[in-house]
């Protein structure tokens, strides 16, 4: 299945970045990066893949969907972990090569499987990171 | 230049999710995404892609630096437009491959060739897409 059976492309720059229709741009490897935010905190959640398929999911369902790029299959978030992560709202950015997505993360209200609520638990200081979870 | 010229690949999987060693995971393009979310308003601005001497750059800089995917350069984000992105923060995920930068945007405060402050200025909803920039 190609993204182009399931999302129109974009008839030219206008219509990419000021039209009302949703046409997404995947990447060569037909995926799209979707940003996870909680929707309360604002916190920055996590980084995701979705293909066109994960995507129309996503929409359908009210729940994230992600493309697991290792396993190389769709891959419903919180399937395993009761990470569920419900879609408060989805944007699309300028060139439509990027997703925001504000979520409300079920279970225990985290994403992150390393234990920590969110994926950006380490800050660059000095050239190194420190282990600083976001408040 | 590759990216293992300027930074170190993670030993194993408990080095690269909780090791203090800076050690990203660029693409099979050598680049990294990277979110830029205010620092004041918690607003996620865009996402854009940095290779290895981008991110090296911005480290040392403490502004953004980007590679132009289109053009096929390094890209000081705000030298034509003024949008110069100045770093207040970077983390990084658990894995390596994404980096959140909490940015203060000099210039006329967006981030956005659009015109809007943001890039995520259209939600999508019922499948179209609809004009309203974040509050």
């Amino acid at each position: 299945m190609t993204e182009t059976a399931l999302f129109p492309i974009a008839a030219n720059v206008e219509a990419l970045e000021r039209g009302a229709v949703l046409a997404p741009s995947f990447n060569a490897d037909g995926l799209i990066a979707a940003i996870l935010q909680h929707a309360q905190t604002d916190e920055v959640l996590m980084l995701g893949w979705m293909n066109a398929e994960a995507l129309k999911l996503t929409i359908e369902s009210g729940e994230v969907w992600f493309f697991s790029r290792s396993r190389g299959e769709l891959w419903h978030k919180g399937d395993q972990s009761g990470q569920v992560q419900q879609v408060v709202e989805m944007r699309i950015d300028c060139d439509q090569d990027a997703l925001l997505v504000k979520v409300l993360p079920q279970g225990d209200g985290g994403v992150c499987h390393v234990g920590f609520r969110a994926c950006f638990y380490r800050v660059v200081e000095g050239g190194a990171l420190v282990e600083r979870p976001q408040t």
